[in-house]
Order: structure tokens, then C-alpha cells, then sequence
């Protein structure tokens, strides 16, 4: 059990603004939090990589590249991470005038999104929790696959630090050989994760790079087992705040970046990975409570898809529901949309007369998501996979060059695996294959 | 194993023009095929409310009312059938002139229809196909569930024969008294399910027979395991007909009927079901193949739920692919949508090059299909359940009338269960609830 996972569980969730620093609130957690920042994310890969736990036989260092979006770190860090942002024609399409438009639109947007930030506490809370992640699943995983160990965490993030170039040269200080690149978005979408392997490919290649490790990919992960028990636990940990007699008529809103009509017409998968990911939640917690998927986040005129979290909250406002529990199921950690935007979803609901909206908090610490993390990646590396098969599958509607590069470059990046699988079914260990 | 299986899972697939008697091609077929024709369904029906074999505590008979679309029986029934369709607000809204219009429309597109039917051998294989699966899942379900047997089938179809309110004569005449309302549309929507359970509403109303059985209902079951390993065992075996060096590049196509955005942007759970089984049978099948969910039989000039089945197809040919398994995911039975539309789908693919484009037949009597029914059903009346939580869940962007009307309807008509469940844990057999 993680430290933190009790306090996290029960504490208040709609409160308001938040602070990142209220969810470390217990002496013992900001000492280990300061420590954290103290000591900075390198110096601990640095030590562990020393570390006197690794077997002898061992393969490792291997790095588990935790790749997300990311989010700015402090203040002064919000343009550049939006000019990052809009610069990226992968989720936001700008045609020919992408760099200088994103440019623009990110200047016009920073004094509004600084705030947002300074609501949450000056600045994004996702790296501190994929820290954590990270250091709690090599934990775990140094034990699981001890062959592979020491297992570094290396949080690799697509517009803000520490950005792909960066982390590829610490991976090489390092003396790591064996990466593994794990998108943080479990459901797949050309946009999340496709764009931060596009960066992986484009730094790779810039930096001539491409030799210096073995590659895998785990690019989708949908209904891990673990993943849907942290959900189910998170989700039953706030419907145990009502009172009993209102825990059954407290409506499960699952809230998902919405995406843009144009790209799941072209057949992105990803609104049917949530939808797979909502379902098996429901079935662990045995369909006792009524539940319904919804988008968040919806930006311009553009069709994007529906229905919009808040028109959910306003028409079971008007029906006269009172509790719902906004869950955000396609992110792992907290971050502004689920910091500020659902808090502010919950606001306009109390304003409708659904006074019991809540809110739960992002996955971060729980251990039981924190363990399925480190079973993939186990699992990954004993059955040496490359990738999903359905990852060389483009959109069948999409002939952007992105995303035929990709498919290209990792599937020749990643090489064919002919030996025999890491661990035998009988769980003996054998040879890695590299 | 049931007789037909076999024979059904290695027919040719790809094989143009189908007739229904094709299906039941061995003379043992044919002579049972003719036989339950001859006989007709009623018969049967009337000789297993007297069989033997029941126990003698049982509380039965219990129907399992098997509720669909259905098709029609002859050429003749094409022009009533499509009169109900148009006619129905709940699956095609005309607003305040839908009986007008809707008998305008039908009967405008009653020839073309017509000479769908004609290809397909004259008949929808529907209510055979009903028949087959409801026979062999009663004779499964006495087993499983003694106390409540004899369970007799009742194909109960929205638009074509056995209608509604026939079948609930024939219910009264067959000494029933407990019903399972039982849809066959794995995924929930108000447009199919919604619509079926409004009828019955109607009528039981019409014809006062609101106390005459005790009613539960299974209103969704998009993941039942059965269910899941009969697609998957359907699909291997179409994978199977292709050269094992073709198999891996061979393309999953899962093809639903698509629905108005309009119904989904109010929150209509189909699709979302509809990706819950898709992902749950690629997990079956240990995801070996790329797979994509599309969408068919869009009408009108409106958006529907993209991407089509057929420009899926279409894209695929251009990036030069050349196979794909067609699999009719929210359907069980063959009908016109499975057997023509889909073999449409496949002869344009086929002169935009895309040679191998075979289609999945419907689940039909798949013996793992038809067991997984009976062990939903068995476990539905041993839980004592009235329906799933998520049926009292109205689309919360709609404010249709016929659906708070149902929603009220079926939560006064349904009992809450007080007793015990009807097995307990340890599987010793107790009293029936009513």
C-alpha cells in the first residue's frame, strides 16, 4: 500500500480550488515531497542506477519512458507550454499557418490559462505524480521482472518539461539501453499518443539517436486490470462520502477530452477505448449505480463529440438529480482539466441545483493502478512484445504524413523479437531478448 | 454442440446472392428446417408447456420473449413491415406528421426493398433464426434452471410477425405466468430496445393485460461471455478460410448500424455498448488482427455515427489492403442488413480492388452463442432481477415522452423482489420469487 492512497481517498473532493499541496498535507508527506523536489527526479534515477538490489545476471537498466502531455511546472512555463500546444498540428490542426497561429492563439491564451494555474497552485501537478508513479511501479517492477531491473522511470512529456530531447540525454547518462515507451493515456488516440511518439521519432532522429536503445512500445492499455480497479476503488471511495440512503441515485459521469467530429469520422479508436475502459469499471463495480459517458474540453465552432460534460450536469440538473460523481477516465494523473475545469463544471451544477456534484480525483497514487502499471509492463517485457498490432493501424480516413512516418519509423525502430519470451510459462527466468 | 454449426461456420462466405435455404443446405437440415415450418413455432410451443420432463415444484412455464425487429416473412409483408418502421418515433422521428409521412415513405421504398428481400431468397431469416436459438436455449435453461421450467420461447418482433400483441395472446393461451422480456439487441438503445419495450408497454395496456404475467426484463447484455466467445469463434473461423500468410494482414471490420448524432449527442449508451463488445472480442481473440468499429445503413441527409462501413472500405482499398472480415456486431441473427447490405458493401470493395472482403454470417445458432444465453437468462431469474440499473437512466438530453412513460411503466410494472434469490450460493434450489 502507497503512503498516500488513504488520504487521497477521503479527502474532501469538493472543495473548491485546490491546491497540489493539499493533497500532501500529512508532516511525513511534505518532507517526502520537498525531498522530492530537493533532490530532484535525476539525482534518484542516478542513485538507483547504482543501485546494489540488481541482480547480476541482469539486462537492465531499463528505462520505462512515461510519456503524457505534460503541463507547466510553474508560471512562467504556461506560454511556452501552450505555444508548444498549438504548434502541434497533431491535436490541434491549424493547416499551412500552424506554426505562426498557434503562436498567436497561445500568446492570446496565457493570461487566461495562467490563472487557471494559479487557482491550482501556480502550477501543474502531473509531474510530482509521475514521479511518484514512476518510483512506485520500478518498485515493483525490479521485484516482478528482476532480469530487466534496475527499472528507471523517465517521465517524457510532449509540451513541458522534461521534454523528449532532454530526457533522451539523461536516459544516455544513464546507461540505460532498454527503453520501453508507456503512454500515460491508456486509450489510444493519433493525437495524445501518436503525437508524443511523433516527437519520440522526430528528437530520436534530430539527436541521431535511433541506436542508442532498444525500443518497445506499450501504446494502449485500455481495460488493465489494474487500471479498472483504481478507477472501481477511487470511484467507490467518493460514493462513499454520501450519505447511504443517496448513494444509489448518485449518476457516474465518465468525463473524456472530447475529440473533434472530423477525427473519429476518420476512425480514430479512441472514444471506443474509453468507451471499453468506462464499461469494464462499471462491471467491477457491478453496475449498481446508473452511469453515462460524456466529453469534456471542447474547444471552437468545430463538431466535437458529444455529449459536452456540462449540458450532462445541466440536463440531469433539470430532471432534478442532485448527486453525480465526475470521473476522469481517460487521464491517470491530475491535472488543470481535472483540477480546475470539472471543478468548475461543479460549480455551474450547484448553481442548477445539483448540489451534490464530486469530484473524482485523478488516479495519482492508488496502489491497486499503480501495481497494474507494473504488471503491463512486466507482462510487456516477458512476452517481449513490440507493440499492439492495432498500432500500425492508421485511420483508415487519415493520409497524414505524420502518421505514416510513424508507422514506418517504429515499426523498422522496433526490431522483430525471434528468441524465446523473457520468463517461461513455468515462470523460470531465461535470457532477455534484446 | 448444436447440428448446424459446423456446417454454418465453413460455408463459403463470399458467395454473392444468398438465399436463407442455402443456410440449411444438408438433407437432416432440411428435414428439421421443414419439419419446425410445418409444425410452426405455436405447436412446439404447446407440446413443451405439457412435457414431462418438467419438475414438480416448478413455478413455470416462463417465457423468454425474444425481443427484435424482425423481418418479413414474405414478399407480401415488406410494405406492412416498412409502414411500421417509418410509422415508429422512436427509431425514425418525423415529428408531427410521422404517420403520414411514415406510410408515405414506405411506400415509396417498398419496391426497392422489395427486390432486397427477393435476393435474399424471398424472406428475412429472422424469425427462423429466433426460433432455432429460442428451442435450443429453453431446452438448455430447464436444465439450468429447473424451478422455473418449462421455458418456452417467444420470438416477439417490432415490425413484422409474431407481433406484440399476438404474442401475448398466444403467452395467455400457453398458461405462462412469468416472463423474461428478453431483447436480442446485445447494446442498448432507445431506437431498438426502447422501442421494443414501448410497444409492449402499449399494448399490454391496450389489452389490459398489465397483471396477467410476472415480468422482468435483460435489457442490454453487450459483454455477456457467451456472446463474446460465439463472435469470436465466428471470426476465427472466417480467418481460418483465408491462407495462413494472408491471415495476420486480414482487417476486422466490426459493422453496426449507425444512429443520428442527434440521439447519441443526447447520450444514447449504443455505441458506447457497441465498443464494449468489439474490445471485449478482440480480447478473446488476443488481438492478433487490426481491427476498426464502422457504422452502416446511414439514411437521410443528416450526420450519423461515423465512420461508414463502407467508406472504411473504401480508404482501405486506396492504402491498398486487400482483406477484411465484415462482422455484424450488434445483430445475432442474419437479416437483410447482415445478408444484403453487407454483400453489397463487399462487391463494391471488390471492384476497388479489395479482393478479400469476406463477411461474418450472424451468430445464428452458434452452440457457445446460444449457451451464453442461457446461462444469462438462468442467472437473470436465479438474481431475482427486474433489469439493469442503467434501464431506469433516460438519455438525459432527451425529454421524449414514451420514454419517461416507459421508464414509470416498467418501474411500476416490474416488482421489487423481497425473497430470497431463487438459488442460492451454494446452489441448493429455494422457492421462486414472484
Amino acid at each position: 500500500m502507497l503512503r498516500t492512497t488513504t488520504m487521497i481517498r477521503f479527502a474532501p473532493v469538493n472543495c473548491g480550488r485546490l491546491l497540489v499541496t493539499r493533497f500532501l498535507s500529512t508532516p511525513r508527506e511534505i518532507v517526502r515531497y520537498n525531498l522530492l523536489k530537493k533532490l530532484g527526479h535525476s539525482a534518484w534515477v542516478q542513485r538507483r542506477t547504482m543501485a546494489s538490489t540488481v541482480t547480476k545476471n541482469s539486462q537492465g537498466p531499463t528505462a520505462i519512458v512515461m510519456m503524457n502531455m505534460g503541463g507547466p511546472g510553474s508560471l512562467d512555463e504556461v506560454e511556452p507550454f501552450l505555444t508548444r500546444l498549438f504548434t502541434d498540428g497533431d491535436i490541434i490542426p491549424l493547416g499551412p499557418f500552424q506554426q505562426k497561429l498557434g503562436r498567436f492563439i497561445a500568446r492570446r491564451r496565457t493570461p487566461k490559462v495562467r490563472k487557471n494555474y494559479e487557482m491550482i497552485g501556480g502550477r501543474s501537478p502531473i509531474l510530482p505524480w509521475t514521479e511518484i508513479q514512476g518510483k512506485e511501479m520500478c518498485k515493483i517492477l525490479d521485484t516482478l521482472s528482476p532480469q530487466t531491473a534496475p527499472h528507471l522511470p523517465f517521465p517524457m512529456f510532449r509540451y513541458a518539461n522534461p521534454l523528449t530531447e532532454d530526457v533522451l540525454d539523461r536516459m544516455k547518462a544513464s546507461g540505460v539501453r532498454r527503453a520501453v515507451a508507456f503512454t500515460q493515456y491508456p486509450q489510444y488516440s493519433c493525437t495524445t499518443t501518436g503525437s508524443s511518439l511523433n516527437e519520440l521519432r522526430v528528437q530520436l532522429t534530430k539527436k541521431n539517436m535511433t541506436n542508442d536503445f532498444t525500443w518497445s512500445i506499450i501504446d494502449r492499455w485500455p481495460t488493465q486490470p489494474g487500471l479498472i480497479k483504481g478507477f472501481a476503488e477511487s470511484i467507490q471511495a467518493i460514493l462513499d462520502t454520501y450519505p447511504k440512503n443517496e448513494q444509489d441515485d448518485t449518476i457516474i459521469v465518465f468525463s473524456a477530452h472530447s475529440l473533434p467530429m472530423t477525427q473519429i469520422n476518420k476512425g480514430d479508436s479512441y472514444i471506443n477505448e474509453v468507451a471499453a475502459t468506462s464499461y469494464a469499471v462499471m462491471q467491477q463495480l457491478g453496475f449498481r449505480n446508473k452511469y453515462i459517458n460524456a466529453w469534456q474540453s471542447q474547444v471552437g465552432p468545430t463538431r466535437w463529440m458529444a455529449p459536452q460534460t456540462m449540458d450532462v450536469l445541466t440536463w440531469l440538473a433539470k430532471k432534478g438529480h442532485k448527486n453525480a460523481i465526475l470521473v476522469p477516465i481517460a487521464f491517470t494523473s491530475d491535472h488543470i482539466e481535472t483540477l480546475h475545469e470539472l471543478e468548475e463544471y461543479i460549480a455551474e451544477a450547484k448553481a442548477l441545483g445539483m448540489t451534490g456534484v464530486r469530484r473524482m480525483p485523478g488516479l495519482n497514487d492508488n496502489a491497486s493502478f499503480i501495481k497494474g502499471m507494473a504488471d503491463l509492463v512486466a507482462g510487456h517485457l516477458q512476452k517481449n512484445e513490440r507493440f499492439s498490432t492495432q498500432f500500425l493501424m492508421c485511420c483508415p480516413g487519415c493520409n497524414k504524413e505524420s502518421c505514416k512516418l510513424r508507422k514506418e519509423f517504429y515499426n523498422k525502430l522496433v526490431k522483430q523479437r525471434t528468441c524465446e519470451p523473457l520468463i517461461s510459462e513455468t515462470q523460470n527466468a531465461s535470457g532477455i531478448c534484446v
